[in-house]
């Protein structure tokens, strides 16, 4: 119940990014079920392609705990985040990420996706180091109105993927 | 020789942000034979764990090019790019990755590095992308000074890994 509210609350400030000109994906971060930053991507806001809103919630929560580790928050993001996005959780030592739809989603409407699952990179991470502690992934939640959000900005007219 | 140039700027301002308490990793975007940006790493200084070098000039280069398309760039980074400076290149499509030591150098010197290399990131988005452009990347460029910053973080004090 909780996991979908905050899955909620990244897919109402993607749709609101989406009404603004923004690409469809938003992300929250919650710590003791609480939630720290909500953001959608700004790529285009503030013209930095490192924007994304998984990029924006850690900084923003960083800028709000006063610390730049993030471990027992998790990310809820309405797309499996990049290869980007991913690391940056990794740095924030974030303890699980649940994202909606996935890369192929985004990539399949026209976005530059570096095409490297989740799975994928923890998998490499943890061959070649024993240490690695990996994030825990929850896949799929709450797909659908994730995907629907990918169709919102595609009717909404002058969209631009990157 | 202007790559030494360009990578010796990046060391450079590394060797400042030591001497202010940073971390030791610089970069720089040069374009057209221009140096468009050249930062040091900034986390500590801006609490913000996404504010690695790489993504500071990225994000300064976007601002003053006014735009999220970095291709004809290339970076000079006195550290191999971890994965989500390595995605944060792909999505600005800069042209070439020139970089000093390796990834896995800082992680000797205690950084939690996600430890995949470029070249494995660039293998497996080949992989399955046919449509993928890698970037080109140079590795080991002045190597020797760009360890020489890890040691004179290390001899500094006060350094604080994440």
């Amino acid at each position: 119940m909780l996991d979908e509210k905050f899955m909620r609350a990244a897919i109402n400030t993607a749709r609101e990014g989406i009404l603004y000109g923004q690409t469809p994906f938003g992300a929250c971060i919650v710590k003791d079920g609480e939630i720290i930053s909500c953001m959608h991507n700004l790529v285009w806001e503030n013209m930095d392609i490192t924007a994304h809103a998984e990029i924006c919630v850690i900084r923003d929560s960083c800028q709000k705990l006063k610390t730049i580790d993030l471990s027992s928050c998790v990310i809820y993001s309405t797309c499996e985040p990049c290869p980007m996005c991913f690391a940056a959780c990794h740095w924030a030592r974030i303890d699980g990420i649940i994202y909606g739809a996935r890369i192929e989603d985004a990539k399949q409407f026209g976005f530059n996706e570096l095409g490297i699952s989740n799975e994928t990179m923890k998998q490499i991470a943890a061959r070649d180091d024993t240490s690695f502690a990996p994030i825990e992934i929850t896949a799929d939640f709450l797909r659908p109105e994730a995907l629907e959000l990918f169709r919102l900005w595609d009717k909404h007219g002058g969209q631009r993927v990157y």
